[in-house]
């Protein structure tokens, strides 16, 4: 049976012939830079076969190249089978980046073709150095005869009373800020920053509440492109009674070129696509720097802490209650990673406010836990047994937070260096919640109180140690993050009181095991003195640290004492929710070490 | 009386009036950007009285303003009275910055000017922006009747076998950096990075062992300028073998109007002068970059380690001798800083191959140690009693090494709270020393290792963690650090092995006492593993940490076992070199607590 993936390729390659197009480029992305893509958007999976959440198809006459990270590569490998596909396994040594197979590949003279629309800015400027592009056409859309719609979710209104801000307040500290760039305009594209501006949300993106949506800001009026079966009569009144002029999604382009322009054009080009770049290119002057609003919606105003905080309490209850239940059940009662995550959510899902998961479950039990993004298939789900460890990453969106906690616990026996790393990880994610630091402070600065314990025994792990988190937002939200490495140019981000990160290090044994421990804490200010303004963080996670699989011989007097007083902390919050055996269980697993 | 200044200042203004320059800009820099000035470059001094080591005088035809900072307002305010001169405080609220000032007094059509190399190219390039500018006249020297000539000392070779890298290997490495960068050309005119590549010194910069140069290269040539009267027939010929082309120190203008010149200039804008700047700025397209002799000459060589290794010892050795004198005489026999100061130096100069101290040595009692940048003065000196803290932060130039070292003392009671602060200083700079980390940290990355223990309490110091430092150079070398603080744009260095680096946190109460204990480390390549590879330091400074001041119930168990590991080979170091009651003294100094 020839493959589908050929026959599309083969289809595209006569379109591309007719365009003039000799490379053409189909990333895994949305208009709007967002982390996961809706079904409109899956046409490099369209037209490779290759279903995996992250790749770039490159399709050129002689050639078609699939460019994925490690995660996929046993999964593209089989999906790609006959296709003809080459797979070009990302970050292995001797594979050419995209970039650098173009350099290689492209001659004098030909055209490179994307869908300027799923390309980010300054990624299409590196390309407009080099080579004559096309941008401007999805010319594999032709192809795709039952290609799903655009997502158009109904919109809905966060009251100003669960947000803390108006839409007038915030557009007022937007213009503050234009003002201080001497901008004239703002261009939106980033979807959690335009729903956080004016106070609304949907659902047009997997886990995330986002509308599909672009806003242009001028000193006086806020246009917002929306797609028309995203409103309703209350949401048009709601913009109507906010002066926010509603234009179809699709009217962007006419509008870019035809309005009137008074000054300059600010937008961040790593947001931003480059098709609606080089409409903006030509109405003016331009800023490229970091969308205002940011910065701004990191930082939470105290209604939504009060929300984050109950939310993050509820949260927290529902999963010691799946962990207990785990613990009690396993080896009794069959359970596998994949049912054991779908009854977490069912679990959450009975919180009142509940709305989405933030994202899909990671349920991973054993060496499945050392596999970055395991995600259990529910075909292949492993059985989990009364051994070993068992990690559960997840999250909720509420009417009230957007939540993210992760925690492994033993199912059984565990070795002593199993032990050994999950004690150390215990005590970077306390060390790094109780530490305290200047006003001034980046995540850059914090990374290493994590990390040096597990640095000190020759272990590491390949991720960041915490992330920004939305408000009824998406789980990964900038600006700030902690991370250790040093990328020259890279902007850093102060932390601010209000704002709220993730304290997730890690260990990971291939093939053996994997933990981590993530809290999500909120920054807060501590003393002020002659030496300035003290920072320090409290925790929105309550839920108990597994006692089975710490050693304490392997911790400082002062890690002791701080899990203990995290215990005493999540007794004390918990056990209002509790009673009965699992109060009990509650006591236990919260008791002095 | 008229004040001298009065008479100078007026001078000048008739001067400035002639030259039709409206705003006099007098710095206390040298041609070099070098961290202190010989006589001939204290014109800001000369004109204005005011003697302290950093500031900078503006005259205008109706004001003329000194800005200098906290360490120097009461000996300013002193030597500026009469003079007609307004102390600006920098730093203070309210108090306009240079740059600042001008933009609110200089008017449109108006010049100001300056000494063009006496100004970084950075700073000039800033004021070209804004102002049309006279850079080219020493206005002032004609007033300066009795000025100092330049120092001119002679120029002495540091043999390969004590450096580790032949000239014509220097050469090499920086001109493999040269094309890296597609430069043609080179100009060095930071002093110590121009004696590191020709392997040459002098002593034409106080504590400081370099010569008055500058140096241009091309692919196939190296240009020296430099004085005449510097040279010896033994160093004419080390330059005329290594293929140096000598020319005057003030033939540069000249040579650089009218050299042939291939390819791109490359030039560091923060070290080169302003003057020298414009003059190469007319010939060609210019790199704006750190000079490549910067991070080469960080790297010590195997030859310049064991060098430091050995020269460290000895000089431990003698500050410990020194320190167990204070211990047992104090009280008994009169001292006070300045001539315990002066005793320090004279038994460093006894050590075989000592050159010259590395800097001032800082000897202070009491509160005295609380103020930064103290410098005990012969008549005002404090008595040193047998009671509280001392300070003592020294450091000598050998034929071999560039020390800097800091011990605080307690020399009869201290509260206890002198002994939590002592304590918290001594675990940060042990923390710091005993830290693994990945490779590709930089000081930003490591600075709250040390900083942590006091921000724990509450407490700070306003100064860096850690320095480079020079080889036979300068006790401050860049480019690498160890500082907390986010700026925008700033280049960071990542470690590597075979860097020297200070350890040196503090705490200073004003009035009360001042801390600081530094050691200085050099940068060891630890495990490799599928991580990376592992980085971490090994102690060059084997001083004992005064127990007398130690409390460990403010340490960490594994806080003590860092201070008996250190004490150990402290011990295990400098007992080779004590005997009879002196090791005795050591024995118990260095005791396990």
């Amino acid at each position: 049976m020839e493959s589908l993936a050929k026959a599309r390729i083969a289809e595209l390659r006569t379109l591309l012939k007719k365009e003039g197009i000799d490379f053409y480029i189909v990333p895994t992305a949305d208009f709007h830079s967002s982390e996961y893509v809706g079904d409109y958007f899956k046409m490099r999976s369209f037209l490779s076969g290759f279903t995996g959440s992250a790749g770039t198809l490159v399709v050129s006459e002689n050639e078609a190249g699939l460019w994925t990270d490690g995660r996929y590569f046993v999964q593209a490998e089989a999906q790609l089978a006959g296709s003809g596909i080459t797979l070009y396994k990302m970050a292995e040594e001797g594979v050419p980046k995209i970039e650098e197979y173009l350099e290689q590949h492209v001659k004098d003279g030909q055209t490179v073709g994307f869908d300027g629309r799923v390309v980010d800015a300054d990624f299409g400027r590196k390309l407009e150095k080099q080579y004559s592009l096309s941008y401007d056409k999805d010319v594999a859309d032709a192809i795709w005869s039952d290609r799903p719609p655009l997502s158009a979710t109904k919109v809905w209104i966060v009251p100003e009373k669960d947000c803390g801000m108006s839409v007038s307040q915030k557009l007022a500290l937007v213009r503050e800020k234009m003002d201080e760039q001497c901008a004239g305009h703002l261009l939106l594209s980033k979807l959690d920053d335009i729903m956080w501006l004016y106070n609304i949300r949907a659902n047009d993106v997997d886990c995330n509440p986002v509308a599909l949506s672009y806003t242009f800001l001028s000193k006086d009026s806020a246009v917002l492109f929306i797609q028309e079966e995203a409103l309703t009569e209350e949401t048009k009144q709601y913009f109507s009674e906010n002066s926010i002029i509603i234009r179809k999604y699709s009217e962007l382009t006419d509008y870019l070129e035809s309005c009137e322009i008074n000054g300059k054009i600010w937008y961040s080009g790593e947001d931003i696509n480059y098709f609606v770049y080089k409409l903006i290119e030509k109405r003016g002057p331009l800023i490229d720097l970091e969308n205002p609003t940011t910065l701004l919606k990191a930082v939470k105003t105290s209604v939504e802490l009060e929300n984050i905080r109950k939310y993050y309490l509820l949260d927290s209850v529902v999963l010691t209650k799946f962990l207990f239940w785990m613990k009690r059940n396993v080896g009794k009662v069959p359970v596998d990673e994949y049912n054991a995550a779908k009854k977490l959510d069912a679990m959450r899902a009975e919180i009142e406010g509940f709305l989405d998961l933030s994202f899909e479950t990671i349920s991973a039990y054993q060496s499945n836990a050392a596999m970055a993004h395991y995600s259990a298939d529910e075909k292949k789900a492993s059985k989990i047994m009364a051994d070993g460890f068992y990690l559960i990453d997840s999250g909720g969106q509420y009417i009230g937070a957007t939540t993210d906690v992760t925690r492994t616990v033993a199912l059984g026996s565990i070795t002593d260096e199993m032990k050994l790393h999950f004690t150390k990880v215990v005590c970077a994610m306390l060390r790094l919640a109780e530490t305290k630091f200047l006003y001034g402070c980046t995540g850059r600065n914090l990374d290493i109180i994590a990390r040096e314990p597990l640095w000190k025994c020759g272990l590491d792990y390949k991720h960041g140690t915490g992330h920004g988190i939305g408000y009824i937002l998406n789980v990964h939200e900038g600006p700030h993050s902690i991370r250790w490495q040093y990328k020259p140019e890279q902007k850093e981000t102060v932390f601010e009181e209000g704002m709220i990160v993730s304290d997730e290090p890690g260990i990971y044994i291939p093939d053996s095991h994997g933990i981590r421990t993530e809290n999500i804490l909120e920054v807060v200010k501590e003393q002020k003195n002659e030496y300035g303004q003290f920072m320090g963080f409290r925790h929105l996670t309550y839920v108990p640290i597994d006692l089975d699989a710490i050693d304490i011989n392997y911790m400082e007097a002062s890690d002791i004492e701080k899990l203990n007083a995290y215990h005493k902390a999540v007794y004390e919050k918990l056990s209002p929710h509790f009673e009965g055996a699992e109060l009990e269980q509650l006591k236990h697993a919260t008791r002095f070490v």
